[in-house]
């Protein structure tokens, strides 16, 4: 029998891309992780020495992080929070600055964690559908009265909402608070973040789970006015407030400083996601133009469910998502050259597989 | 201007213990960390390839560390739910189970923490005055109605309530909740673990940070019947699914395994203890008998805030904590033999100049 309290009775959690322990080697391509490793800036930093030091407690203030993060996007250090994975920076956000009743909007096919965060915190959730090319409904997110949260790229699709539309609906109104939520917008023309100097009710978060290849290490940040992060510790400080580890910081940091290395491996993964775009195209899919890590494509010769099961048999793990519109695709991260190519060839032996059950 | 929802207004974070940043190589003794490094088997599994790995979720469901932690108690890996640090274990507990308005009940010296996670949850607390004697006031938590907290060996004060108390608390009522905060358990004569095979109204919350020299890792875990670690899973995946990330999952693994290691370094710690606390009392200090790895002393001739300051000035950092009964000690951590032998030196030193000022 569940303990758990009345306002949780129907709480359905997330449910995370699968991660396999059956001992296939995969080529995984799931939960849009970076192929390539962190940067050896981060392995050099994660000495004995700092594995001895982790009988202290971590740095409760994340100073060298948050330093290094505000020196990337020109702000100061008190502009910027970090957290345990952009998760619980969203969870933190949404916690800190959504009233109950008032609720916040989002669109309908976005991170499906948005509507869980909204069940835990009992808060009120708004959807506007995306437009049939799963473009943003701007002006329906410039007239409504809640806050608004936006994935920018947005999750599932990789569309992206151009930086102008962005500050149209922050610039709306400015007593009503816009979270933009940039996981993937360093594989995007541009970023949210350089707006939350001009405009105290905008707050952008971050991820060093996809362009800087640390989804294991958990590190979130946002940015945004002084005000709101300084809400944002409060909030932090009184959930876990030593809630990034020791290696972690470390971690990040150096990923942090290594400017070289990220734009070498980000500038990668773009050039193979338009490859993969024009491969796919001329084996006839169709697939929203995105400018995330990742594709969501359908066939019209094969169903999402069905090409799913058919690349997990060929070793090759993609995610087939649920909800409306999301059925008939399935969302391939953009891995290595070699990946996709393993990927392509799969693909090709599966259509053929079709065309023969169909003639 | 704060933008922090209504319910947060008056919320106010809980303060960490100071991580000095001036460059003085304090003896560190005001967080309770362990003196001691972790076990060499944590360092040896902190490899270049797991470094490397980083560019991967870890496992949401973090099988071999709650795998690691069932065989140190003797349940099973569904007994055991793991979080990022023990405070994240608490703030989903509470956040799970308590009824905002039934609220919980705690001691009135206890971990400062419970009563901002009372403030954020926006659930009521109450509080029993602990005896004269810092001991538990066990029939009042025996008869009344709320879900009770307990830290044990409690916080602040290091006192041990013996587990057949513990029982008779959780036995006195199977639909009321009973939290046991077992941080500093490891120095104690026994935990509460064993119990919960017997009680499911009973969760066990335990870290790495103390006796594991973990600290840095941020490893909490709980334990508890099926029914009450899956409710806590659900939150834990509606809140953060990848909350403890690879390195730290490798980390407490190694750590919870090699138990000679631990029992090497906790058996230090307490005999380091007992000759600290035989040294104080012929000093004049006075003290409750602590079975943690801290100890709340205070002395006729000088006043807990100077005596504070008196050891920073001479390099050892202690914590001066605040609130009634409280105000004229100090917490002192037990580190090494040879810090402790240079606390006491300076204490002593530090005594001499009282003595010398009223003479």
């Amino acid at each position: 029998m569940s303990r758990l309290r009345r306002g949780l009775s129907a709480l359905t959690p997330y449910v995370p891309g699968e991660q396999p322990r059956d001992g296939v080697p995969y080529v995984k391509l799931n939960t849009n992780e970076s192929p390539y490793p962190p940067s050896p800036a981060v392995l050099a930093a994660l000495t004995r020495e700092a594995a001895g030091a982790l009988r202290l407690y971590s740095d409760p203030t994340a100073r060298e992080l948050r330093l290094a993060i505000a020196e990337l996007y020109g702000v100061g250090a008190e502009n910027v929070a970090c957290s345990n994975g952009s998760d619980e920076m969203l969870a933190f956000a949404l916690d800190a600055f959504i009233e109950p009743e008032t609720g916040f909007r989002t669109t309908d096919i976005t991170y499906g964690f948005y509507s869980v965060f909204a069940s835990l915190f009992g808060i009120r959730l708004a959807s506007s559908r995306l437009n049939d090319d799963f473009s943003v409904p701007v002006a329906e997110l410039i007239s409504c009265p809640e806050p608004v949260m936006l994935a920018n790229p947005n999750a599932q699709t990789g569309v992206f909402l151009p930086l102008d539309e962005v500050e149209r609906i922050v610039a709306a109104n400015p007593t009503r608070l816009v979270l933009i939520d940039e996981a993937y917008a360093d594989f995007a023309p541009g970023s949210a973040i350089p707006l939350t100097k001009r405009y105290p009710n905008l707050l952008v978060i971050g991820t060093f789970s996809k362009s800087r290849s640390l989804a294991g290490a958990r590190i979130g940040f946002a940015v945004g006015c002084e005000e709101l992060i300084s809400d944002l510790e409060t909030v932090r400080n009184s959930f876990n407030p030593y809630n990034l580890n020791r290696l972690s910081l470390l971690a990040g940091t150096a990923a942090a400083r290594d400017v070289a290395y990220f734009k070498e491996t980000r500038d990668k993964v773009v050039a193979t996601r338009e490859r993969t775009k024009t491969a796919l195209s001329a084996l006839g899919f169709r697939f929203p133009d995105s400018e995330a890590n990742f594709l969501l494509v359908s066939h019209p010769a094969i169903d999402g469910a069905a090409l799913y099961l058919a690349l997990r048999k060929r070793g090759i793990l993609v995610r087939h998502l649920h909800g409306e519109r999301l059925e008939n695709s399935v969302r391939i991260t953009v891995g290595s050259d070699r990946d996709m190519q393993r990927t392509l060839d799969a693909i090709r032996a599966i259509l053929e597989e079709c065309k023969g059950e169909l003639s």
